[in-house]
């Protein structure tokens, strides 16, 4: 929203936007805005038997870095990991407002019986949200290659992220299994 | 419709159900639907560079077809045919009515000045949404290999399931650009 404002305060013109931020004290962000990953691959992974597949779009900033070992090695850990946890979306914050309000719905629902102060409930709820987003979202979840259970996904994408020195952000997935 | 005229007619039972179909004379209709392509493959073609990357599910009847060279051969190409040419659908019947209004809106509006009768009108925004159906839908697209140009993507498909003697059928297809 804040680089949208500035755009419009500067007519379109990139550079004097970026003036604009900085100026409201947004230097980082504005950094950050020119910083996008903009660059990346387009990776695939078939599970054996060639009935299930997953297609991924995972970015970075440079082609250099796309083309390294390091992020062809993520690119193909996310894919993998897509076809074996099945996630529905990239991040929470994808998860649409009216399927949070659903799940709450159901929650509160279950709870409804043991007459816990509203204030324990909401905390309860919150717990179950937590474990729906680590079932749903790929960043959320466990990572299927660390039988620690330890590591998540988004700590996969932060390390390659170190190891590369760019931003490195997951866009987009597509999971086909055969005749679902 | 008449499948499930039929379903409902038997009370669910399949067999009596094409009995049903039978004696209404919709017998080949019945064995069609009986031999419904519910095996297949989900096949991927990542273009050079890996910027350009697609996911497609092709249907067949059993795993043995699947597993055919044959089989095999399409998915790759058609594929292929996807990153190349990029169509929205998988055929002219999968393009929402409401896009197929405002492009015959949108050829009545450009041929407004040409003062025709106006059935030679409906003729020319049928031969105009023609050439629509064979840029947007796969299956009347132009296969991209064939140089003469008149070789269309469902005559590869027919000639594929002619060769494995199964009903073959492109499902659906995902195509990632990368940044688009």
């Amino acid at each position: 929203m804040d680089c949208k404002e500035a755009l419009t305060a500067a007519h379109d013109d990139l550079e004097k936007a970026i003036d604009y931020l900085r100026k409201k004290g947004l230097a980082s962000a504005a950094k950050r805005a020119h910083r996008d990953a903009r660059d990346g691959t387009v990776g695939t992974y078939v599970h054996p038997g060639a009935k299930l597949g997953v297609l991924i779009e995972v970015n970075c900033e440079t082609d250099f870095v796309a083309r390294t070992e390091q992020f062809q090695d993520l690119v193909k850990s996310l894919a993998m990991q897509v076809a074996a946890a099945n996630p529905s979306y990239v991040a929470r914050e994808d998860v649409p407002p009216a399927v949070l309000d659903r799940e709450r719905d159901i929650y509160r629902q279950q709870l409804a019986d043991q007459k816990k102060p509203p204030q324990i409930l909401e905390k309860i709820i919150e717990g179950k949200l937590g474990k729906f987003f680590e079932e749903m979202c790929l960043l959320d979840q466990a990572y299927i290659r660390d039988s620690s259970g330890k590591t998540r996904v988004k700590d996969l994408v932060a390390q390659a992220s170190a190891q590369t020195g760019e931003k490195i952000a997951v866009r987009r997935f597509v999971r086909f299994q055969l005749g679902e």
